[in-house]
């Protein structure tokens, strides 16, 4: 929420940006794009650099051909043509360089480069380092900032850095501590790209901005809430990384988590972003720990998808992906039953899910709304259906609301609908990319949607008591058939509750009168 | 509601049903179309009787043929071909005798025909009187069917009647001793058909059935109520009458009355008919009566409609009406601040108006809720709008809620974003018209949508008082230009609360983002 920044503000103050990575899959697919995508909406002016850093040699030239092609295949925006003065006019802000990270002296080249862009281009000496690169390069790069002298310009100096921002608490602390050495923690924007997606955004404004929603948020109007991140891919060319992290460390600790302190979080006093990153850990610390391995057993499911057939096509097992252990027991799949013991959402399930070779990409929020009481009016002669919420986050944008009504021409009979509004089906809607919207906050100087420290250590000891009880016990791995929901045991941990997971969008779906606007 | 009645009893009992009026407006638009589609949803069966009364003498045939042509002009069923075995199937149910209503002996050759009518389609003796007449023939037809012996059959006997139910409490009064004379309160139907409105019986459900509203309902939570019933007509053919009742005693002692007790009543103790309009009634008398002249002036307006242009049309003036009276001060448009003083509303205004020749045809409920406080949050850097609810009777029915959201692709732009559901819209929706339901529900002895004698009377009493006041006051009646929505006045009643009527369907909907699946 930006809401502390006047709208007039929206063009940044001009910066070189270091893209460190800059041959790699993250720039190509979503950081030239980003960039792009600013510069057509007017948030970059002509006061901006990109420097691109990699190891491989590559001249200016083939570089911003590189930077070209990336917008062609990836970006919302079209690119103009490479002979068009309007995209040399881009493209003339764009450097490479070639950069040994071990190496002080590329550094010190850097500078020099540096300065020149900045006179250049009237830039005022701000910097943003943007570390497209795995973690155990973070601390020798922040290090070598320094001593190369980046950071002795006038202007800001920011580090931006991707998950997975360590392996566990440990290591997370340890890779902290490199870094703290060179930037303060002001100065460290760790990326949760799924904070920077629209809808994600968008949970505050629902929450706070509507006297439909405020007043029913909390223990005594909602049953539970479910969070689900679907995946249909498999591990692809990750199966490396993967193996050694799964899906408790890929998407639990960092972008599930994140997803429920949104939902969860107390209105926090101002809308600043310290303000809103306190009120989060503040929810983060009051998860509920699981204290045993029995308590780990009794709430977590963990998963790992066999081969299977999805439309026709055989998907191998996780085993027999490439670059994976063949008697892996890395789960592609965890389920888990959480509590936040605070006075808002005491007696209230959070049931969080991810896996891989889903039936369904999708990322959605559903919040399930108590039930009607069911000895009295209605209820004594129709089965009601409980009123949800849902936030639709990804692939498709929008929120719907199902109520109950009366079914049209028949005397009494009640049926639940759905009253739907889909941001990304309107037309002329072009929603911005996560990462655009985190880069341009990040030059901007708004922390809000970027992980604190004391976020990503209290989420990490909340997963690490999980991981270690995982580890105690690794035969417990459950299997599932790619393209299917997870492993049976998912089922049972809402069952004994007495709820269930509600169908996802592109799921079943009989259950709803569906309004069909897209 | 008839949650009371077991579904299985859709099928009504048999019944012999005498239009009294057969010839008339109501029967031809209404009642015959209603008729045969109880009958082609199976809702009536083999075994039932249609007597068509009237003074002009026709025969059999003839008004075969009239009930034919009335159907295929009025009904959502297409009916078949008059030489069909099906159509000739059903018209076989259908009699005619021409009746002097003042003239017993005409009753007596009824009852004859009726136990011939019994006796040929094996109905129990259960009979069914509709009276499609003026309201100061009710007194000799009820006298008449108990002279004529009518009332003496084994099974039940129901009188079903229009409105206006009298002109005043004074007359309504002496109106219901010569009905009651008769029919026990229990045996009388009167009809508004403002509540067989699909819609109207959907409130209920919308607010008992779902958890999103039925905690909010109430002056906690909701800011102000508005209810329309705008028509786009004039008088029509209907001067001689309209003149002398007026908007006033035309719309607002019955529709929106009960349209507001609808939206106000508490909970029942069970869906009952009798509980329900137990609570009903409870509305009515807590409405605060206007204690003075003043306090009608302060709170009600009325208007007459002046010439206006609409669509390139000119339009005439109400004074320049056919029957009407040309220094007529009746009211054709009134709006009115209500409030119910009860513990639920205590300080809630609720905003009635109705109209004729209003620039659009339309029926609506807009529940507006309290605003999210404005100095916290979002509120102090947005214009926050409230959000609503918004019941459609008529003729477009549905709800749709109105909340705020992030405008994609802005960093904090909030605007508000319409979730509807159309139900008119609905692709194999055939919602049945207000008639059908009630003739239904009358044969199925379920008074729930018809109104009790203690409601018409409470409504009166509050009614009374306003039209005292105005016939102390002729000169202040305002007007509006026909296709206006208007007087000033009635923004003005709103603006000392400081609310403004919402744009009802077809208005000025520029603010709202609307999804567009109608």
């Amino acid at each position: 929420m930006n809401t502390n920044q006047p709208l007039e503000s929206l063009k940044t103050s001009g910066a070189v940006f270091f893209i460190f990575g800059a041959t790699g899959d993250l720039a190509r697919r979503k950081l030239f794009p980003a960039i792009y995508s600013l510069y057509r909406e007017g948030k970059l002016a002509q006061d901006f650099a990109v420097v691109g850093l990699a190891r491989r040699p590559r001249t200016r030239e083939e570089f911003r051909l590189d930077v070209h092609t990336s917008i062609q295949e990836f970006c919302r925006y079209s690119s103009d043509s490479i002979e068009d003065e309007e995209w040399l006019t881009f493209a003339e802000h764009f450097e490479y360089q070639s950069l040994d990270i071990n190496n002080v002296d590329g550094f010190r080249e850097l500078c020099v480069l540096t300065e020149e862009l900045e006179t250049k281009f009237n830039i005022p000496g701000n910097r943003m380092f943007y570390l497209a690169l795995a973690p155990e390069l973070f601390g020798s790069v922040s290090y070598n900032l320094k001593e190369g002298g980046l950071l002795e310009s006038a202007g800001w100096h920011r580090l931006v850095i991707e998950k997975p921002f360590g392996y566990d608490l440990a290591s997370a602390e340890k890779l902290n501590e490199q870094i703290r050495e060179v930037f303060r923690e002001e100065e460290i924007y760790r990326i949760d790209h799924y904070l920077g997606k629209e809808m994600v955004q968008n949970i505050e404004v629902i929450r706070f901005g509507n006297a439909f929603f405020e007043p029913l948020w909390n223990n005594k109007h909602i049953a539970n809430i479910q969070i689900t991140l679907g995946e249909t891919v498999g591990v692809e060319d990750r199966g490396g990384y993967y193996d050694s992290a799964g899906a408790l460390r890929d998407m639990g600790q960092n972008h599930m988590l994140q997803m429920l302190t949104m939902i969860a979080m107390e209105p926090p006093s101002r809308l600043l972003p310290e303000d809103i990153r306190d009120e989060k850990v503040k929810v983060l610390r009051s998860l509920r720990p699981y204290a045993t391995s029995d308590d780990v057993k009794n709430n977590v499911v963990r998963g790992q998808y066999t081969a299977g057939e999805v439309r026709g096509t055989e998907l191998p097992g996780y085993r027999q992906e490439e670059k994976v252990d063949p008697n892996s027991n890395t789960e592609t799949y965890f389920a888990a039953r959480v509590f936040v013991d605070n006075f808002r959402w005491a007696g209230v399930p959070f049931y969080i899910r991810t896996g891989k070779r889903l039936p369904v990409k999708t990322t959605e929020v559903v919040v399930e709304f108590k039930s009607m009481p069911t000895n009295v009016y209605l209820g004594q002669k129709h089965k009601l259906e409980p009123n949800l919420l849902v936030i639709r986050v990804n692939p498709m944008e929008g929120i719907y609301i199902k109520i109950n009504a009366k079914k049209p021409g028949t005397d009494s009979q009640i049926e639940p609908l759905a009253m739907d509004f889909c941001q990304s089906c309107m037309i002329g809607i072009n929603s911005p990319e996560a990462y655009e919207r985190l880069i341009h906050d990040a030059t901007k100087g708004d922390s809000t949607y970027f992980t604190r420290w004391d976020e990503v250590a209290t989420a990490w000891s909340f997963v690490d008591r999980i991981a270690a009880a995982w580890a105690e016990n690794s035969g417990d791995i459950e299997t599932y058939p790619a393209g299917s929901w997870g492993p049976k045991a998912t089922e049972d941990l809402l069952a004994k509750d007495g709820y269930f997971w509600w169908p996802v969008n592109g799921q079943d779906e009989d259950n709803v009168v569906w309004i069909k606007n897209h």
